[in-house]
């Protein structure tokens, strides 16, 4: 494993290549389209779960029209996307949210906040619990009415993307908030980044991405689309695929609980069940830790050999995060449906976080997972509620929690974590390896030595 | 129709009979079960549609055992429900919320919640978009705790129903109101009567009703229940059943518009459409028109003999009013679709209204339709959006909007019918019935000779 670090700091992404060892944990971005014909055909099928709409939607122009597209959004009104926008071109452009094609129209976008779900030609449901819509202002509206198609730009004003076809309608943020997050308090973090000072009207249509979105940071190589990691699946014989959601530091409860799960799964008659580690790498709050920082605690835990690398594939999810509670945690494992998961891993209260204004959870800590088993369009997937991990002090390592022996264990909440590490203090051994452990004291080092006080930014995007 | 109007003054409703009349507008309450063994049985099948769930919830004991559970409560933990408590006992009692047997407990208000949909145990989905649940404080819980069942009393103290296997779980009032309303501004009319106010825990349960309830306000007779509408419109050999959810007076706009659906539903091929006229009887906001003086305006206008009473079926229905528009509106269908109707009229902003703190209506006027032709439960459900009427001053009546000449036309809102009716003007002749008009003016008449100032509350529960 110890060559595998040496992926992060790399500044030119090894694409195009596979990892040289089969072992690898870190997978690289695969292949290009073009490689495919020279593929070996050899592999079995794997029996990937179908994505959402039965067809990946991939929105990436062919390699040939690139140089016209770009020239096309010369021509055309144009509008600079944030860069929370840009992660939801990306998110879009590989088919995570299969099946849409772009940005939500209005139905899409009634549907997604009334039902969760959208209903497709043949009346069937998908699951989609989080709009993902283009807001614009006055300006810009006015700048592209009449236009059937905008140039979309990153920040720098480089063209990325077409939309077609475009519809623009009201965009009513108090009733997008309300509706998504069950509260209009001020404070939620996604709110302040991106809707409250966004414009009122909304922009949807079908996009043409002109070029796979990068964001030279050392690490788009990690960055697996869904079609390159059902590839990775498939090539590894997967039979099951279960899917781990974190966008937090890897502790050895996580591990045991990853472990576990392939052993129930192995239990259950799966020959090869395969573990998607997948940290979420778009827009996190500013006291998470930064993706930078998790990528290099994962990769110490994952050197630890706690996970076995011939059946875990790590990879970053290119979402934004909400914080919606229950109703992002079915956006979370709808698109990884989309990348080839038939399982996923749900814990306590998944993507809540505290009350803006009042001293306790946003969320009711038991609603997301009750939530995700009943979502409609998330029939096919296995839900795997999370067991409780807890460090027992009997046994000196994180355990199961059993509570007819309450007294033995301890919990280490993610603020006591976090207070541990900002103190340089050590956590009791076997809650995490110490090089692991070693991250973390070392990112709220570098926190505590900046100027500023504030979150240092170490992901250029 | 003359001799309908002793209807509304009985102090004694007429049940166990049929109007003498086959042509009655307003049906009486119509039988008691006894009296089904009794009836002919030549009548052909009506082919109406299923109620949700495939078999009609009916929650209210049998004559015989009503005298136990009388006394059975009296051994039970008692709980003493509001006003609006009792009109969704009163829902739930009669089915109009099949397949719902009871309060809600936590999988179906989080299912209401998030998808406004309830998954059944065949994995179909029925329609499910407003919380019916029943709020409890924490002396209640504490009273509760422990025991299986509960007592239901009337606020005189009055056993009326059994609350069993019982689940109790946090009432988080935010969450519900921005889920269901998709704002948390204060000033919401029901939020203001039933939810501020109300306990921190949710009480769901299976109910047992004792007996139907009745509100004596000599209107009960016009409180058919979906079984007995569904009666009335196979006497009636109905093979499409349209629904027109009202809580306003209706003038000829609405008229020509229920003559025009019948128009075009034996366009469509149909033999024998009946109309249910069907306003809503349960809590009403404070500057709405009451139920006693909507009646009397609903009788007038359909004495001036537009709407045919050979196909017109006109009842109460007993839910309150939640004003949650585009949320809202598939309840009220769904309601209809338990009560045999198989074709649903939805307006301009269905169960909307201005918005508590803001200058601007709360909901997008066109929400509601599109919401409801794309709401998941109610695919069985023929929407037929309604046509926007004016007054044609060319024509001296109420007539389809035509833009091609919208010079000829004036909008006469809500508000502005209901300045006219204080101010005792008059409306243009043929915008409604003279009778129904007066019935309007008295109205507002009563309520300026009010000594308090305050609106009268006509219609004691």
């Amino acid at each position: 494993m110890a060559s595998m670090s040496g992926f992060f700091f790399k500044t030119q992404p090894q694409i195009h290549s596979f990892p040289k060892t089969q072992k690898a944990h870190f997978t690289t971005s695969l292949k290009l389209p073009s490689l495919k014909k020279t593929r070996p055909t050899t592999r079995i099928s794997s029996g990937l779960i179908d994505p959402d709409g039965g067809k990946l939607v991939e929105l990436i122009v062919k390699e040939s029209e690139r140089d016209l597209k770009k020239a096309q959004v010369g021509n055309l009104p144009q509008i600079k996307l944030s860069k929370v926008d840009v992660e939801w071109v990306h998110v879009l452009s590989e088919g995570w949210a299969s099946p849409l094609k772009g940005f939500m129209r209005e139905s899409e976008f009634l549907q997604t906040l009334h039902f969760n779900s959208i209903r497709l030609d043949d009346g069937s449901l998908v699951n989609m619990s989080l709009p993902i819509v283009l807001a614009v202002d006055d300006a810009q509206k006015n700048l592209i009415a009449g236009s059937g198609s905008v140039g979309l730009l990153d920040s720098g004003g480089n063209p990325i993307a077409i939309l077609n076809n475009i519809e623009i309608y009201k965009h009513n943020k108090e009733e997008r908030i309300a509706r998504t997050w069950g509260t209009t308090a001020p404070g939620l973090p996604y709110v302040e980044e991106a809707i409250k000072n966004s414009g009122n009207w909304l922009l949807g249509g079908d996009l043409e991405v002109i070029e796979p979105i990068k964001y030279h940071d050392g690490l788009d190589r990690f960055r697996l689309s869904p079609a390159e990691l059902r590839e990775e699946f498939t090539r590894r014989n997967a039979d099951a695929v279960f899917a781990f959601q974190l966008r937090n530091p890897v502790h050895n409860g996580h591990a045991l609980l990853m472990t576990d799960t392939r052993r129930r799964l192995l239990d259950m008659g799966y020959k090869n069940p395969v573990l998607l580690l997948h940290p979420l790498g778009g827009y996190t709050k500013a006291d998470d830790v930064p993706l930078t920082w998790r990528m290099r605690q994962h990769e110490k835990v994952l050197e630890d050999g706690v996970l076995d690398p011939e059946n875990t594939v790590v990879s970053i999810f290119p979402s934004p995060m909400h914080y919606a509670g229950p109703t992002e945690v079915q956006w979370h494992a709808k698109a990884r449906i989309n990348a080839g998961a038939n399982f996923y891993i749900v814990g306590r209260d998944p993507a809540g976080m505290g009350h803006p204004l009042e001293k306790r959870d946003l969320y009711d800590a038991d609603h997301g997972k009750k939530v995700l088993s009943m979502a409609p369009g998330l029939e096919r997937l296995n839900i795997l509620p999370f067991k409780v991990a807890a460090y027992d002090k009997t046994q000196g390592k994180m355990a199961f929690f059993d509570p007819s022996r309450a007294e033995d264990f301890i919990f280490i909440s993610g603020t006591k974590m976090r207070t541990l590490a900002k103190n340089k203090e050590s956590p009791p051994d076997g809650f995490m390896c110490p090089g692991g452990w070693k991250v973390l004291v070392d990112y709220y080092d570098s926190l505590s030595l900046s100027e500023t006080g504030k979150v240092p930014e170490p992901v250029p995007v």
